[in-house]
C-alpha cells in the first residue's frame, strides 16, 4: 500500500507552524508496512486541495488529510473529499450525540458552526473522536481510502492509536521491521563508501545512511510477509554492516551516545563529575537531559578563567604558563583535579579552542584535549575538530567526551 | 511571486526528522512578500521528483529545494533540475577551490564522492556554501527559478541569510524592511490579544506574531519602493506596538536574550558566576555560546548533589534539611555562596524540580527557585513553569536567570 500525507493548513504554509503531524503520520504508517510516498501542504483553498487530493489518488492508494475538519468556514477538506470521491454529507447521529455530549460534559456553549461538525460523508466509516470535537473518518472509493483527521496533534495522535491503526491493520497483509544503527567516530562520506558492497545491490532489507552533527546512523529496513521474517532479514544484514564497521557501531537500537551512557553509568553504579572550560557546561547539561541522573551525577565545574581552573580544579600555575590553558596538561590536571575533590568513578574533562577568535599556527581553533580520570587512572584524548563554527567544535567536542567514557566503562 | 518548498529525502517520509526547513523556509518568504502555496516532501527518487518539480513549475514561479545536494548516491537533487530546465552539470572552480580549502582546513581526506559536490548546472548562479560543503545554486528558465538548498537546517539558514535573501531581494522590484521584536515574560495568546486593534485592520505593515519556547516575537514587515519608506513605516508601527506591549520587548533587532544579555555584560565589563540545580549547566552552557565571554565569566558551578551544594556553595545542612534543596532559601544562599567564593559582580543560581518524577503536591514539577546576588545584594525569583516537559521547563528556567540578570543591570 502506497500513501500520501495531505496537509491542510495555512499556518503551516505562513512557517508559523512546525508539521510534526506528518512526520508522526509517516512513522506510524511505516511501521504498519505502508510506503508513504509523499508530503504535501495546502492552505484553506478549496480548488487546490481538490487539486492535490485528485493528484494524489492517482499517485497512491491511501491519502491521509490532516487538518481543516473544524467547525470554521475555511474548513473544507469534508467538502472537498467528498466532491473528489463522489459522496454527499448528511448528518451522523453518533458524531451529533458525542457532540451534544461534550457540550454537557464541558458545559461550553456550542455556536451553531460547531455542529456543522456532525456532518459526515454519507458511506464514511466514522471515528468519534474522544480527544475533542471534530470527528474523523475513512472513506473507501474505487479501490482508493481517504482518511481524514483533525490537525490538532493530541487529538490526531488519539484517533490514530485507538481508530485508524486498527481500521488499517485490518486490511494490511505485510509487516515491516527496522533497526536504526547509530555510529560514532565515522564519517557519512566514509561510512557510504565502506557500506557501498551492501548498498548497491540492495532491493529488500533497504539500507540508508544519515548524518548528525558529529554522529551517523543506519536504517535497515525489511519488508515481509511477517514481522518476525522480516525481523530475521534485518538482523541477518545487521551481522553483516557489523563486519565492515562494526567498531564505530555503539547501538541497534537508535539510543543516543549521552543516553546509552548516562545509562550504563547509572546500571553500573559509577559516580560522575565533570570540569568544562571548552563545552562550558554543555557536557553536564546533556548529562542532566537524562532524568533520574542525579542518582550517580555529583557536580560539574564550568573552569573558564585560569584562576577558577586554579582554584577548583589545583591545576598548576606553571602548567597553564608553561604548556597553556589548552594542553593536554591542564586537561589531565582538571581531570585529576576533580577526582582528587570529588572522588567520582568518572571525572571528564575537557579544554580547547572553540574560537572564531583565539586560534594560532601552534594551536588552531578546533584544538581540544579531553581528560578521563577512571577510578583514579587518567588519559587524554586529542580532537582536531573542524572549524569554523563554535557550536559544532564544542558539540563534537561534547560527544566525544561521552564516547572516551563509554568506551572506558563499556 | 508564487512559490513551492519541495524538500527532498526519505528520512522525512519515514518521519524521522520533521522539517522544519520547510518552516523556517515559509517565514522568510512570506517576509519577502512570497506567497508559498504548497510544501511538497518527496524521497531520495528521481522519478517522482522529476514529476513533483514540473508540476510545481506550473503552478508557481519559484521552487525551493531543500536535500539530495550530498556527495552520496542517493543525493539526485542537481541531476533532476537539470533534466527538468534543460542545463547540464559542469565542474564549478570555485565550489571545487572551497571543497579543497575545506579539505586543507580540516585535515579531512575527502573520498572521491566528495568531488561531485562541485558540478553544478553550467547556467547556475553558485552561491558558496561557508558553513559546509554542499555549494547551492539558483537556476532560471523561462521565467521560472529554481534554488537548491542543502538539507541541514544550520546550512539551509547560513545560505539563505547570505545567498538567498539578496538573490530574491535584488530580482523584485520593492524593498522590503522589517523588525523582529522580542518579548520576555508574556504568552503569544496574551500578546495577540494585545496587539488585536493593530493586527486586524493591518495591510502594510504586515504583523505577524510567534512563539517559541518561553519566549514570543512579533514580526513587522513593509513592502515599499524605497527601502527608506519602508523602514519609516515600520517604525512607526513599532511605536504603537511598544504603547501596548513595551513592558515586554527587550530587543527591536531580534536579538536573543542571552546575547543580549552576554553583550550587556561584557559592555559594562561585569563579572559573572553561575551555581546550577536544576538547570544542571545550561545557563553556562548558553553563556559560553557567545564568543570572547571568557573576558567576563569566570566560572560555573553545576550542583547536582547536596554535598556538592554544601561543599562549594556552603549552603547549609540546616537549610537543606529544613527548607529542602528547592527552595527559596536554598536558591538565596546558593547565590551568596558563589558570590563570597568568587566576588563575582553577577552570581545567579537556580534550584528546581524539572521532573517527571519528584515532584510533590507542596513542591510539584516545575516548581523554580532562582537567585541573584548583583554586587552582594541578593534577590530570589519564584517560578512555576508548565510541566510535562523536563526540557521545557529547564529552558524556561534558564531564560529567566538571563532575564533576572538583565533587569538588574540595564
Amino acid at each position: 500500500m502506497k500513501a500520501t500525507i495531505l496537509t491542510v493548513g495555512t499556518e503551516i504554509l505562513f512557517g508559523q507552524i512546525v508539521n510534526t503531524n506528518a512526520a508522526y503520520l509517516s512513522q506510524q504508517l511505516n511501521g504498519l508496512g505502508i510506503d508513504v510516498l509523499y508530503h504535501h501542504t495546502v492552505g484553506d483553498n478549496s480548488h487546490r486541495l481538490k487539486d492535490l487530493l485528485s493528484r494524489a489518488f492517482e499517485e497512491t492508494d491511501l491519502v491521509i488529510t490532516t487538518g481543516g475538519l473544524g467547525p470554521t468556514e475555511d474548513d473544507l477538506t469534508k467538502e472537498t473529499v467528498c466532491e473528489v470521491m463522489g459522496d454527499e454529507l448528511v448528518r451522523d447521529e453518533a458524531a451529533l450525540a458525542h457532540l451534544r455530549d461534550y457540550e454537557k460534559r464541558t458545559g461550553r456553549k456550542m455556536t451553531d458552526n460547531n455542529y456543522k461538525q456532525a456532518y459526515l460523508p454519507s458511506r464514511a466509516a466514522v471515528f468519534i473522536n474522544e480527544s475533542g470535537t471534530a470527528p474523523a473518518f475513512a472513506l473507501e472509493a474505487d479501490g482508493r481510502t481517504a482518511i481524514c483527521l483533525p490537525g490538532p496533534p493530541r487529538e490526531l495522535k488519539w484517533l490514530f492509536e485507538n481508530k485508524v491503526r486498527p481500521y488499517l491493520e485490518e486490511r494490511s497483509g505485510e509487516s515491516i521491521f527496522y533497526r536504526q544503527l547509530r555510529l560514532f567516530g565515522i564519517g557519512e562520506s566514509a561510512l557510504e563508501t565502506r557500506l557501498l558492497p551492501l548498498i548497491d545491490p540492495q532491493t529488500d532489507p533497504t539500507i540508508a545512511t544519515y548524518a548528525k552533527e558529529g554522529e551517523c546512523s543506519v536504517r535497515v529496513a525489511s519488508k515481509r510477509k511477517s514481522k518476525r521474517e522480516a525481523e530475521e532479514a534485518v538482523d541477518e544484514m545487521c551481522g553483516k554492516i557489523a563486519a565492515l564497521v562494526g567498531e564505530y557501531i555503539y547501538s541497534y537500537d537508535n539510543e543516543e551516545l549521552y543516553a546509552l551512557t548516562g545509562r550504563m553509568l547509572l546500571e553500573k553504579k559509577l559516580t560522575v563529575s565533570c570540569a568544562e572550560s571548552l563545552t562550558g557546561g554543555l557536557f553536564a547539561k546533556t548529562l542532566t537531559d537524562i532524568p533520574g541522573i542525579s542518582a550517580v551525577f555529583d557536580r560539574g565545574i564550568v573552569t573558564y578563567s585560569n584562576r577558577a581552573k586554579m582554584e577548583e580544579l589545583g591545576v598548576s600555575g606553571r602548567t597553564l604558563d608553561s604548556a597553556g590553558a589548552v594542553s593536554r596538561e591542564t586537561a589531565e590536571e582538571m581531570a585529576l583535579g576533580l577526582y582528587r575533590k570529588t572522588g567520582s568513578d568518572v571525572c571528564v574533562s575537557a579544554t580547547g579552542i572553540a574560537g572564531p577568535d583565539g586560534g594560532s599556527d601552534e594551536k588552531p581553533v578546533g584544538l581540544v584535549y579531553l581528560g578521563l580520570c577512571f577510578r583514579g587512572r587518567t588519559t587524554v584524548r586529542e580532537c582536531r575538530l573542524t572549524p569554523p563554527f563554535r557550536n559544532v567544535i564544542r558539540n563534537s567536542a561534547m560527544l566525544n567526551m561521552f564516547d572516551m567514557i563509554y568506551k572506558a566503562i563499556r
